[in-house]
């Protein structure tokens, strides 16, 4: 059902997934006086507490998303990797934004990799592997060092094998369970950015400045805003997310990740991923921005005006893995620390436990 | 029960009382990993769905409010007109902050009046009325305009009444309900300001820039930030404030509401209230600051350090009076414009539905 019904402040807002994301969107909601409904499969969520109701369900179970459906005005999601089938049924019973179709293409490595290269934005050498002999054929062409991944749900660095001379296709093929998978080039950048936007449901696109991203163990572990890459480049990267944004007519906010590629004729952006929600490297927005990426999600979801993504000034985003949340009481000291904790009892190696951003001005 | 148990990410915070600040102080908690439990008299309340649990209650129902202070960590209030002995007996089961003893004294404009006086802070002249006979003395010593408040209870200009020349004394007494009052000379101020500052556990002070309030039929119509008067004012209405929080012993954010007087001497201060509590002139720290007058708030009560109160630049805060929120949708599209509504479905006058903080810069 894709009839735009005007929401108000009042509304209600379904959001499929209980984790962080959601916890920070239903924050947002509540702002302006929207109240959230979380639908997810796992209890003790961070996201349940702070949202008006909350489904515990499983994503195929449709008495459950027929009666979540039915409780709200419009639906979303906080993560990508929900069952296509999950969003279609509930499009059939009300709005979903950004739209399943989003959700499914960006949910195939391969399928989101052709979409973005027949926009003639350029992406990493990459090759369907389906076999190991495919995989043979791939290797071939695209060389080593080169990076295997499944085509389907796949962050944080899992679902990945890393091919460098001598690796054993066979046992790397296998090491990611012999499914659907592509082979990627290795890209070799100068740096990591993205691009976090949102594109409002009258199609108006608004950017934050662009962010650059370091990881630690294929986990983000900071985002540095600016990015120290030139006007130029800054203007590319905003504009090869509006192209996606429109090719997708895309409601809500997303994320563009892309690497910073040194070559003969200056800087070029290669597209990496298309994140469609609000992303880990959009989390400095709460504190350093007029909007956060939240509320804008929220805006744009729910057909309102879209509002000013300007920075307060440059600022740092650390994420807080596993132990590093035990540092909150030095963190809650620093001057120009913003923390943020997301509600998780138990602390895991690699789990993020929070964020904080270092206004620096 | 004032022990100080060190509390951590996972406490849980109880808030007396239900409404926006309760609301928004909610969220501030939630943003620290933090969950609350709202207990107040009123179904429907705004605080309600955005925290983890609520018990709706009468503040003198012993049973419900033992159960809540058996569920939280650590107790706080979200506006000053709960009954003492609620207060009271919840400190006999957990701390609550800021202090019962701060809550009945400035429940009561006379005490709350000796009290910032006898610490050598002007206010204005004012004199104990209990009975028709003492309202004639206290005109004569004071003079008209005056204005005859009750001592307990009043807010928003609720529990006031005008005496100007040729008023009917015994009238506006019993206008007021007969009940014990105080009659305040009327202060030709130049303008309203006010000081919201927090208190730590450990006796760190530190306070916002000074904002400039307007009032609208005695309800908060706008703040602005900083307020237009001079550094050595500023530094003294920081000072007034600070010996007010010390002197007692205070735990939390506080607002302490001044006028500027112009005198033969230059500009002077006079306090005319104390709120124990977050305040409606601290609103735009939500927006225009490093940390907000709620998590703020929230920090000192769990005896966590205070963050920054540096300001990302100039602000006008507005608040949303009853059909004022009709324009929510205009305000949402102006640059720079952070919208806040609290979530009341119904717009009656008067009624507080919300506030924008327009960010200058």
């Amino acid at each position: 059902m894709n009839t735009d019904r005007a929401l108000a402040p009042g509304a209600r807002i379904g959001i499929v997934g209980g984790g962080q994301l959601g916890r920070m969107l239903a924050l947002a909601a509540a702002r302006l006086g929207l109240s959230c409904h979380i639908f997810t499969p796992g209890a003790d969520e961070p996201a349940i507490e702070v949202a008006a109701r909350a489904t515990l369900a499983a994503y195929d179970d449709q008495q459950a998303l027929a009666r979540f459906a039915d409780s709200v005005d419009v639906v979303t999601y906080e993560f990508e990797n929900i069952p296509a089938a999950t969003a279609e049924f509930l499009q059939k019973l009300k709005p979903v934004r950004p739209s399943p179709r989003v959700l499914a293409l960006t949910q195939d490595r391969l399928v989101e990799k052709d979409f973005v290269a027949k926009l003639g934005i350029e992406v990493a050498p990459y090759a369907q592997v389906d076999d190991p002999g495919a995989l043979a054929r791939a290797v071939a062409r695209i060389g080593r060092p080169s990076i295997l991944k499944t085509r389907r749900f796949g962050y944080d660095g899992k679902g990945q094998a890393l091919l460098k001379e001598g690796s054993d296709l066979a046992v790397a093929f296998r090491s990611l369970g012999g499914t659907p998978s592509i082979l990627e080039g290795f890209v070799p950048f100068s740096a990591e950015v993205s691009v976090v936007a949102a594109r409002g449901s009258d199609g108006e696109f608004l950017a934050w400045d662009v962010g650059e991203n370091l990881h630690d163990n294929h986990i983000l572990d900071t985002t540095t805003v600016p990015a120290n890459i030139s006007d130029d480049l800054r203007h590319r990267a905003h504009d090869m997310a509006r192209r996606i944004a429109e090719a997708l007519d895309y409601v809500g906010v997303l994320a563009v990740e892309m690497f910073v590629v040194d070559g003969p004729d200056g800087q070029k952006l290669l597209v990496n991923e298309i994140a469609p929600r609000v992303h880990n490297s959009g989390h400095w927005t709460l504190d350093g921005a007029v909007t956060s990426q939240f509320e804008q999600h929220i805006r744009a979801v729910c057909g309102f005006p879209l509002g000013s993504t300007r920075a307060h000034g440059p600022v740092v985003m650390r994420n807080l893995i596993g132990d590093d949340v035990e540092n909150w009481r030095e963190l809650l000291r620093q001057p120009g620390a913003c923390l943020h904790l997301y509600g998780k009892s138990e602390a895991r190696p690699g789990r993020k436990m929070g964020h904080v951003t270092f206004l620096k001005t």
